[in-house]
């Protein structure tokens, strides 16, 4: 079936879903009640917020969570941040409470000039172009006047109209590059609205404008954030290393483009959700900053250290073009809510407080990284998503958090550890409790059938036995083992894992193995002489290693540990445990 | 109050609810109700998303809305986008409709390759370090055995470890740079766990490690996406000039970055919408989108055109590390959701279907820039939303939305619009029905009080008749009043509003108006004949402007616009209407 519509956009919001679960969705009922769970009760708040872009079928819940204990020009704030990472609004948090007691953060404004441009080919002569410009100047300004109108009143408006002579980039290309003041609103609309009035009083046969647009590019609506202190000040067991290495990694981003995206990355990480949590656009914010970080040729870092006189200062300077006023910020209610959380802050307020949140992840993550390491705070949160992924129980939890404390946690590993839990125990096989190895085998017969795999009993016994030889030193097998590989293999046998079903090394030859003995009597004879063997052998001479063709060059512990799961692989193979 | 606290992030929800609304709002029950009415009544599912990160209060609505008639690699795909940009969806809609009978998206994987650093000072001889990673390569490896092991079953891993001389840009620094593969998964915390077992294995006492940590620049991670057709398959009225254009604005944005920047802003709108919807880190994907676009030394556009023997060619290549599972993928039920409306893709799928939708942002900027202007289709979104912001009545949205078909919307223009449906209509004074206006001034006295300003009614009457004296060329007044002034002031002329209360031009003196005639009836006489000399004068000479002192040179028309304003405005002054 094509699953190419027509006339989509019309459909109601329950047609849409209809549509979208018929075509998609195996267990329909089940989807529609996902997408249903997020629709709000309130059925005017929840058309407010489908009305906010075209063909909505639900909520998108992000989180909103606050960092308080920002002091940001002595002044305190509690910061909203909407965001799905973890950690982020915790790290503000503590980064907040660390700098209010050591002065807080400094911040001011350098500047909130946006930009605007309207691209346009000419391929006259210059002179009559710039005389063209220059005589139109004023009616240029004045075909803005109805939008203008009212931003005037609020203080702002365009600031100024330049030509720009573009010609030596490409051909016949020329810019109207146009300044403005847009006060408490991001100004987009205001700004592209007043470009293309302009364009149209600008064009004449001989200008073709090719586009009228704002600039996300806005180098001077720049602010800065600093915080600083003296060394001893910093606190720790030692503040004097710590600054160190923290300039160092300051300094490494500066220099270094592969650090200096992910040290930027980590400041976007305050700045979007604080942007997000006030309704602003963040890829504006983010193509504005990223942009400004490459102007100098050379991507590079946003913030900056200096240690001076036993002070340690560091600081970030990042264009940000913000609302307070207009798009979502006044329509969606929680954007609202955050700006009065915010204390209703202007525009250049705002600048202010954003750019101390992304100065205060920026000292968050160097401060881990250049310390115990991210992933140790990280992998708190990350082992959390995981329990609750595998719904784990409240026990559960409070185990594997315990186990994991001084563990690296990865996927696998927490999965594996859950899964151990959620299993019954590995019963493993005592492969020198000579007794019990002999009765259990002796259950054993010609017609015992495997549970997997080709051999027969005695084979398998008589496999036990070959391999113990290696151990023993009695049977020289050629088999190439690279160290790389072993080196990858050993760890293996420290773990909790058995060897997989199926396991089978790429040494043991296809073809069936002959038989040894005549019976599986005799087979088990020759199996514990050779166990007792394996004692005897690594008895004498303690330190003796032995190449095993699978794991590499093992000593007497690693073969035991090795053979324990060995015996249990073969023990589980006959149904023997 | 100190609005300073300690255990915050120790305090349940409603504890933290609490101390925010007393410490920040005024009227804290309304706050209140804004938190609480975005709590899902599913408590697991609260707690679900409560637990992504840290002192969360509510949740933050953005919309999820789909994009159907996306033909990508001539599968079909509705793409879920998760984004608070009106128009965005829409735009997408259309694009990948109007693909969908050209050919659709062609895309391709570039490569997949994932990158950590662990960053290092070593102060001793080169060699010596080389030797000591060499001899060592192996066990770096080894030292993330019980990290990789999954990984590995997946067909990802370490790919390499280098050792990386940076000395010459800063004293003792070296890299150990590492390239991954991480199949399905983003692999941030599978990364960064490697990277500091491979740092601990690797530190000794000479070789300090500051940090080890991932890179989000992946620009070999890398997808491209292209649509193209015959020139003459673009359809609309003009395709060749249209795709001239286009090339032209694609152009601009490869060689100015003020361009480039929103550009690629636009992109990322489309690309962002699905990372966001899927789960994935769109911090991650815009700062190495960005740091990508700066690679050469310029900030540059992301996407490319050509135009070949009547083929329209149009693509992009954007590097995207991104995860179909891990982190929120399968923990968001929102966007498990997208992943399986999006048929369960691979990362390598996903790579590209994303790429896709940047592509058809861009196309859709792109097109609407260089035809009819962006805020033709922007503005019709901004109106629905300024409408909503004041509870417009369907009755109000329609005839505003009919009224602002074909002019162009600003959130002031709305307002107005809006305040003038709402209010009694003004009543305007016809000044040239003598009649009347004889009449209602012969109602006042010298005890008429004025509503506002000082005047008293002879004064008012004779001040209307000065006026009227300048439009007939009979009183010359010396009022410098700049073009630039005029050019601004003059088309509010032509709006349906009325001079403000309050409203004095600055040509007026200070001091009161010594009265010119003996009666207010003396007074009228003399306002109605100059109102018919007004006539006169205009009469003979069409084409005649005479300068005003506010609002420049105007012609009849304008006079009588200005005259109209003037009339209302005092006849008010003493509630005449």
């Amino acid at each position: 079936m094509s699953k190419i519509i027509s006339g989509f956009s019309k459909f109601s919001k329950d047609e849409k879903v209809d549509w979208l679960l018929k075509n998609y969705f195996t267990n329909s009922s089940e989807a529609l009640k996902v997408i249903q769970q997020y629709w709000n009760d309130d059925e005017k708040l929840q058309q407010l917020h489908d009305d906010f872009i075209e063909n909505t079928i639900t909520n998108f819940y992000m989180p909103f969570g606050v960092a308080p204990n920002f002091v940001i020009n002595n002044r305190e704030y509690t910061i909203p941040m909407v965001l799905e990472e973890s950690s982020v609004v915790a790290a503000a948090s503590l980064v907040g409470k660390f700098w209010s007691t050591r002065g807080g953060f400094k911040t001011t404004v350098i500047g909130t000039t946006k930009i605007g441009q309207i691209h346009f080919m000419f391929a006259g002569k210059k002179e009559d172009l710039k005389s063209y410009f220059a005589e139109n100047k004023t009616e240029l300004f004045a075909a803005t006047a109805s939008i203008t109108q009212n931003m005037e009143k609020r203080g702002g408006g365009i600031l100024d109209i330049k030509l720009v002579d573009k010609t030596d980039k490409l051909a016949n290309y020329y810019q109207l590059h146009i300044t403005f003041e847009t006060k408490d609103s991001m100004g987009a609309n205001f700004i592209n609205s007043c470009l293309e009035a302009i364009a149209k009083k600008f064009e004449k046969d001989d200008i073709e404008i090719v586009m009228s647009i704002l600039s996300n590019y806005v180098p001077e609506c720049l602010v800065r954030a600093e915080v600083s202190c003296k060394i001893e000040e910093l606190g720790g067991e030692n503040p004097q290393k710590f600054a160190e290495k923290f300039y160092q990694a300051v300094k490494i981003a500066e220099i270094e483009p592969y650090r200096a995206v992910t040290h930027n990355k980590g400041i976007m990480n305050g700045i979007d959700a604080v942007v997000l949590a006030t309704g602003n656009d963040f890829r504006a914010i983010e193509a504005g900053a990223h942009a400004y970080a490459s102007r100098s040729g050379t991507y590079t870092s946003l913030s900056h250290c200096t240690i001076h006189n036993g002070v340690f200062k560091f600081w970030i300077e990042i264009p940000l073009a913000l609302g307070t006023v207009g798009g979502l910020t006044a329509l969606h209610p929680m954007a609202k809510f955050s700006l009065e959380l915010l204390q209703k802050p202007s525009a250049r307020v705002l600048m202010q407080i954003i750019a101390a949140a992304g100065l205060a992840q920026n000292f968050a993550a160097l401060r881990a990284l250049t310390t115990k390491g991210i992933q140790h705070g990280h992998m708190k949160m990350h082992l959390q998503n995981i329990l609750n992924q595998f719904d784990a129980t409240v026990e559960e939890k409070e185990e594997i958090t315990a186990y994991f404390d001084k563990r690296t946690v990865s996927h696998s590993a927490v999965v594996e550890k859950l899964k151990s839990l959620r299993k019954p125990k590995v019963k493993w096989v005592d492969f020198l409790d000579f007794d019990t190895i002999k009765y259990k085998l002796s259950t054993l017969s010609e017609d015992s059938k495997p549970v997997f795999g080709q051999m027969n009993a005695q084979q398998m016994i008589e496999h036990l036995s070959a391999v113990t030889q290696i151990a023993n030193g009695n049977w020289n097998i050629n088999v190439f083992v690279s160290d790389e590989k072993t080196a990858r293999r050993k760890p293996f046998l420290q773990t909790e894992n058995e060897l997989q079903t199926g396991f089978r090394a790429s040494f043991i030859a296809d073809e069936p193995i002959k038989l040894k003995f005549s019976s599986i009597e005799i087979a088990i004879d020759d199996l514990l002489y050779q166990l007792q063997s394996f004692l005897l052998v690594f008895k004498r001479d303690k330190n003796r290693t032995v190449v095993h063709p699978f794991f590499g060059e093992l000593n007497f512990e690693e073969w035991k540990k090795f053979q324990v799961k060995h015996f249990t692989h073969h023990f589980k193979q006959f149904d023997l445990l």
